[in-house]
This record gives C-alpha cells, structure tokens and sequence, in this order.
C-alpha cells in the first residue's frame, strides 16, 4: 500500500531497540481516510476466505480491525485488557507481554461474542514479536472458533513474528514491512 | 437515528445501577457500519463548525471518533491511558474516574498532536456523568485549543452529564437519549 509507506518515510521514526514511532498517523493521532484505506487494501486480501468477524487487541488493533470489518462488513470483536463490569462471569482469557508497555497484558473475550462456527480474521497494527497475535489466536481456539487469517498494518519482520505464527497455517498479509531499523535506518521493502 | 435506537431497543440491556450494556455493537462486539453510519450521523451535526481534529479517549471512544473523524475527513487523536514509551518526556495528562472500571483513569496527550489553533471536537460512546469529556476538555483546554462541540452516541440524561457540561458552552449532541433506567426499563427518546 503506497500511501502507508509514503507516510511512514514521511513521518516514521526509529526510536531505537526495534521501536517505530508512528503515532501521528496509526497509534495515538490517527489519519482515519489513511486507515480507511488499509481497511480496504486488508479486507480485499482475505475476502475470499469467507470471514464472519474481525478479532483484534484494544488499543491500537481498534482502529485498523475497525476498518477492515467495515469492509468486509462484518462485526469485529475487540479483545478487551481490563474485564468490564457488562462482562460475564466465565470468559475467555489470555495473557501476552507488551512490548512498548514493558509488562504481561491480559486479554478477555465473551464468549457471548466467539465460539464454534466463528471463522475469525486476526487484525493489529503491528506484527512484531507475534505475541499479542499469538494471544489472540488462543482466545479464538479456546471459544472453538476457525482462524482464517492475519493481517497487519506494519510488519517488523526482524522480529520473527512471522515464524512465530506460522504453525497456525494461515496466510498472514501486512500492508508494510520492515526488514531492519539498525543504525537508526528504517529500512523498508 | 432510528438503526442505532432500534439495536438499543433489540440488544441493549439494563444491569442496574445506571449500566447499560451495548457490548453486543458498541464497545466489546462492534458494528462496523452502524458505527460508521453514527459516524456520518454526528459530522452531520458539526460540520458547519469548522474542527480541525476530533479527540476521544480510550477505548470505547476510538470507534465513534474514527468513524466521525473519517466522515469530517480530518485526524483523531484517542488520549492514551497509559503513557507509551513512543511518547515525549513532557505531555498533558488529566484524570477521570471510571464508572465501569470503579476507579480513576489518567489520559495523556502528546503537545505534538494537540495545540493552539487547534479547533477540537470531543466524541465518545457515552455521556453520562461527563467526567470522562470534562477530562478531555481539560487536555485540549491545556493544550491552548478551542473546543467547538461534543458529540455521543448515547446519552444518558439522568446522569447529569450535559449540565456538567453546559459552562464550556459548545453544542452537544447525542444520537440516542436514554432518559431514565429505574425499575429495570430503557427509557428511551
């Protein structure tokens, strides 16, 4: 996808220790027609597999899910990392380490909102580590859903997310990729 | 707009004590283009007013204010409840208490993505007490931006949150009122 990065030559930065500071346009100001866009340039990559719902991780998963569900005009479940009050007793939890937050994250679904029947497409922002994805992978085996798919806006591949996934035998799509930030580059396929 | 009050009136449900559960399309399972067409609904309300930049708060706020910041055709900036190491040493950060969480929530803004001659619009799922907006308000307040209009999708008016509201003087608009929840009813506009 061109425009994302045009943006991320643009307005990417290497923070250092694989970091990659987008947040003008991705992770805490988003542009949403940029968004949009990734939305669609996703869904038209897993259209074919027959999807009925979008599964993501809040906070940054959100907008990105968002827009490829809408695409696909299916509903998206967002994982959410605190249990709400509206939430049942018994649900579905897992836990994945934060990279940028430097701690384990848990992560809940209803079971209201997944379970057998569900042929789920994984969507996040970012595929670095795969961990957070990994999580999510587990919730949807653990409510008997299919997982049909992956997609990501960015992937960092020298973070191996990629292998790391690749047990689950389903096609794994990221809009941009980033083979290394050594020596502060951010070099970009 | 009648599709998001018929699915109040389909799927919402009263838990007691003023809680109102729409997790079904609003903020654990969303619906992508009942959002989107909330999203449409509220920038109908604001266009003549000239914002800039749409603000929320995470997390339940990101979908509305994507959706309505995408049909503005301008950015979003969600506050962040935890500082990410992607942002600067010196932000804005206020607090609110958290109904649904039972306990008080930081936001934080980056100055890079919020500042004078910004003209700001607050968006979030719910207005009930307010204290929620009144916290973004303080950070575009903090920022030197203007605030031009509130927007939710669902008010709740027997929380008091539109007086709490009334001295910042901008318009507020809700695209579903819930008058009272007592005995168990929805009471709905």
């Amino acid at each position: 996808m061109e425009a994302l990065k045009a943006r991320i030559r643009a307005e990417g930065r290497n923070l250092g220790r694989g970091i990659l500071k987008v947040d003008s346009f991705i992770n805490h100001q988003v542009d949403p027609l940029l968004m949009q866009e990734a939305g669609h340039a996703l869904a038209a990559r897993f259209t074919h597999l027959g999807a009925n719902k979008v599964l993501t991780a809040e906070i940054s998963g959100i907008a990105p899910a968002l827009m490829t569900a809408c695409a696909l005009g299916i509903p998206v479940v967002f994982a959410r990392k605190a249990k709400p009050i509206t939430m049942p007793e018994t649900v579905f939890r897992e836990t994945a380490p934060s990279h940028t937050k430097g701690r384990i994250v848990e992560l809940f679904v209803s079971p209201e909102f997944l379970g057998p029947g569900d042929c789920v497409l994984l969507i996040d922002d970012f595929l670095a580590s795969g961990q957070t994805i990994q999580a999510l992978a587990r919730l949807a085996q653990a409510s008997g859903a299919t997982i049909v798919g992956i997609g990501t806006v960015i992937e960092k591949t020298f973070e191996g997310g990629r292998d790391a996934l690749a047990s689950l035998g389903v096609p794994i799509e990221s809009l941009a990729i980033i083979r290394s930030m050594d020596d502060g580059y951010i070099d970009m396929e």
